[in-house]
């Protein structure tokens, strides 16, 4: 193995550039010449690239975004387009290709492995955390806390007013975010796809009403997962209001995905992108390098995406025990 | 002069406790008592109130909201409920009242004033920035770096992607927090009433062109204040997209009012609250507490209102003239 | 089991506070009393103590800083002392004590079970994470991110300047610190007891060398734990100064004990204070609740000093590998 | 006017980097050529330099540190060396020189005005603030922030502990850091020169007791002035320990140097740095750009250190006043 590349697709996360730092500096160790594909899969079809040394990424470790930009690729979902995008690996003789990226990134790495003789790894990079086979995915802790920021500033104006607010934060179709948000904001109520398929607004009014009868006046925050509810948390605010609670909503939306990544995210970044160059070199392909119990491991590409992994059900029934005093 | 009455009053400001501590360690050098009303007027009105003591206020200064919490009050709005807030003040002893919040709260100090006979002073406290008779309100700073915080996060995403953001800062009806955090944040376009009375999508369009022609494929940020588009940043974003540009908007909401205060709000509130107290005692009435060119000064309520104060005409020029660039 | 006292003792941590709210939460949704008792076991030797109910700790999971004060407690290390603060738990009828604290709490916790009849559990709280039966402790996440967001600023003036900085961080007699937050900066090189027992000035200064020879000018920031070097940081400048080498030393101290706590650690918190309450009312007694690979154990709190746990050695091995690059 | 000259010297200040920013932004719009040149006079004497265009300066406004390098030049201190300098910037037919940096930066433009026949236009950069013909200088809020951040951090510790705290700041012969940041923290004293040419141990000693006989047990922060006891804040609290006061010093030290710029370092190195180079094409020379009552001024660079400006006399007094509560 002489060259690899590096690539980084699907919605931005922090602690991306941490990786790709991580990625050059371990093969330049290991000897290994390092691409960077820029736009993510656009830039390997449209030959955007350029030579990564260490130069490149002094300092990156602190930086938010992706330094390789990111992007969909229409291209990986027609079979011309994965060819192509083959031939320009081989072309460049890439011998193997990093993607840092979620489940999305890696449908794409399976479908390129039917023409692409190289080897691929995965390292998990979505604020999300809904990767299997790593207990967290790089980005995920640093979106933690900029919802919290956001949601501890939220609480200062819901005290000042003793008024209901509702929270939206990010998290696809899974509900990490907003459970992780919710406990450590100490919100009065958790909406999430975990805790019921269906949102159900009487619930939701039942228990804002027994809070405040063990409180009296006070503030209330309510966490809701995105998905939760078409149109989101103004629309479920908007109801709420025409059942007679008074209510605002704040949609958190883009500024979770950037911003300088905390420590955990750096560190998991740093290993995780170290164990994947390493493991290449030891002839790993098609798999993910994931974190599980504080040790670096490989899992399937193929089962990443099957959503085996759990919100921790301990907060969860904690919470509900709980959230009304 | 033996008691003084505070209260908070109008939309949270970051340093509104700064200022409640000022004015009760001021007092306590002076030896006057000092009651805290809670929940703006209605505190008055429905006698809810403390006395505050040093020991109260015990670093307060660093934290959000208001210990003393806020709320509109609609008795205010009629002779009979101002009457009677009036008649509170009197049987309390109260011999001046500190009202700390914005131009809303001023007007119900001058309705006040026909019916009370104590002295009656205030202190600017909002995020808006606003009012005039002072270069800056406390809550300010803080706000625009809050919004600044979120807008660097946001071109974290917007360069990953290089992709176009509208993001709606508060500020009422005036543009100081859009353009503050506009300049601050390099955004390539400003809009707010002080530029346009009217928003022009095709100037908007035009614009966005014109950076693209000068530097290629870029992320490109648009700060628009909260009130000059029906529907805000989210129907502003959808009317760009019906015209053909993707583009994403981000509504900061309500944590611009919360957090920790910035050291410069803490310092404001710090000395108008001092300042409010010592010239209660040399007999001021119906004046605010301003800081204008570094001094502090005492300013008409029944002015405060007026919207003479300006937005920086050199930094809105300058960015004018180089945002393509 | 019906009235439980709860105390922090020990160096203060990030998150000790979201522990007691979680301690006071859980005893009510079992309709356990709970007696907070200040300035750790002093509180109970002088009966200073209160009742806890929800509504003290409302919104104090955002609070760094520990609500019922901290100290250590000279009784504590005679048998009189030991017993004086058994007699008082019988005499206030305490079934059990919640310990949040770090080994030196727990081997206080051991001398009081000869005379205490009651139950005891641990909840390990401490910014310096040296305690066996828990992957992590309390505080040591925020710990990371505050010495890793004035690392992150040293680096923007070591860079300016082209500078080569010594940073001291905590951690009493480990480098969990110091290799988290030498990884998570990038920095060039850490000195902790896990990779040397004795520090190595010559060692140093080639390292240094061999970086600037491979990079040309640049900025360099070495990491060191702070019992590395009589005198500390400073005195290791100084003594890198003697031998020809111009640098800086800057010692973190004590802003790594405060702020407010991240996310991981509201969480853990809550989580770890929450167990310890309900395996109290399972009998649980002697032993520390912690965290192993993502769930919550008991662990024999005999056991938590052994210092058995290690610091990362994958990253430890590869920072080695890669950091002249 | 055709080509311009940009330069950073001196201790670095979060802002400068947006101050070259607006350099080269409005050197753009007026088609003016900007040439960089690093690490401060020395990359002029060594000929290091690059032609700074807009793309350079892409979303710099965000970042700490000079993108320029800094640096201290010895040549500067020899009238060999300042002629050789004149020599090369005339050379490289440069027209103007903006210099950003504090008040030794414009004592080297004076000398070098003898040799150089070119304009000469200063901007003031400097953590410090200790230039005249500026009410503020670049860097100054954003220092003044991170200051505060570490107090309140040290004020949780101190709180858990009810510990006496000395926290030194930076500020060379002045106390705006000290002043502004004891204010802001709510600390109990202030040691800075502008309230006492000498320190005094004594005094120190009565406050602290009054204090605490005011208020009980309690936390106790003192702010202090780098200069004002030799050894610094570390060897006063051993002073301190000697007489029989149990304390803890805290050296802020590099830290405040560093980190993104607040918005209000943002906008006023914007505004005075397209302020200067458009104050060059209408031929200023020898004189610095600064803001004095919210406008833009002209200040003679051969007056900018003669301290004439002043730490806010009302805080000041005020903080005397009430500190004891």
């Amino acid at each position: 193995m002489k060259r690899i590349g590096v690539l980084t697709s699907g919605g931005d996360a922090p602690g991306m550039n941490a990786a790709i730092r991580a990625v050059v500096l371990t093969a330049a160790a290991a000897e290994l010449e390092v691409i960077g594909f820029e736009y993510g899969f656009n830039g390997v079809l449209e030959q955007q690239y350029f030579s990564l040394t260490p130069h490149h990424v002094n300092h990156l470790i602190q930086h938010g975004g992706t330094l390789l930009k990111s992007a969909r690729c229409q291209a990986m979902f027609s079979d011309d387009g994965v060819r192509q995008i083959a031939a320009v690996l081989h072309e460049l003789a890439i011998d193997a290709l990093v993607l840092i990226g979620g489940d999305g990134t890696f449908r794409g790495a399976m479908a390129l492995s039917q023409y692409y003789q190289g080897k691929l790894i995965g390292v998990p990079g979505t604020i999300d955390n809904d990767v299997d086979g790593t207990d967290f995915t790089i980005g995920f802790h640093t979106a933690l806390d900029t919802a919290l920021d956001a949601i501890d500033k939220i609480r200062d104006t819901a005290d000042a007013f003793e008024r209901i607010f509702l929270v939206e934060v990010m998290g696809r179709h899974t509900g990490y975010l907003a459970v992780a948000a919710g406990i450590a904001a100490g919100a009065e109520q958790i909406i999430c796809p975990e805790l019921a398929a269906e949102l159900d607004t009487d619930k939701i009014l039942q228990h804002i009403r027994s809070a405040q009868q063990y409180r009296g006046r006070c503030s209330y925050i309510i966490v809701v997962a995105e998905t939760m509810y078409p149109g989101g948390a103004s629309a479920l605010a908007a109801e709420l209001e025409r059942q007679g609670v008074d209510c605002r909503a704040s949609v958190l939306g883009h500024i979770q995905r950037g911003g300088r990544p905390v420590g955990a995210d750096r560190i998991l970044a740093t290993k995780l992108a170290a164990y994947a160059v390493e493991q290449l070199l030891q002839g790993a392909h098609l798999v993910m390098a994931g974190e599980v119990n504080g040790e670096a491991v490989l899992y399937p590409l193929a089962k990443t995406g099957d959503k085996q992994k759990q919100v921790d059900p301990y907060l969860l029934a904690w919470q509900q025990r709980v959230a009304q005093y």
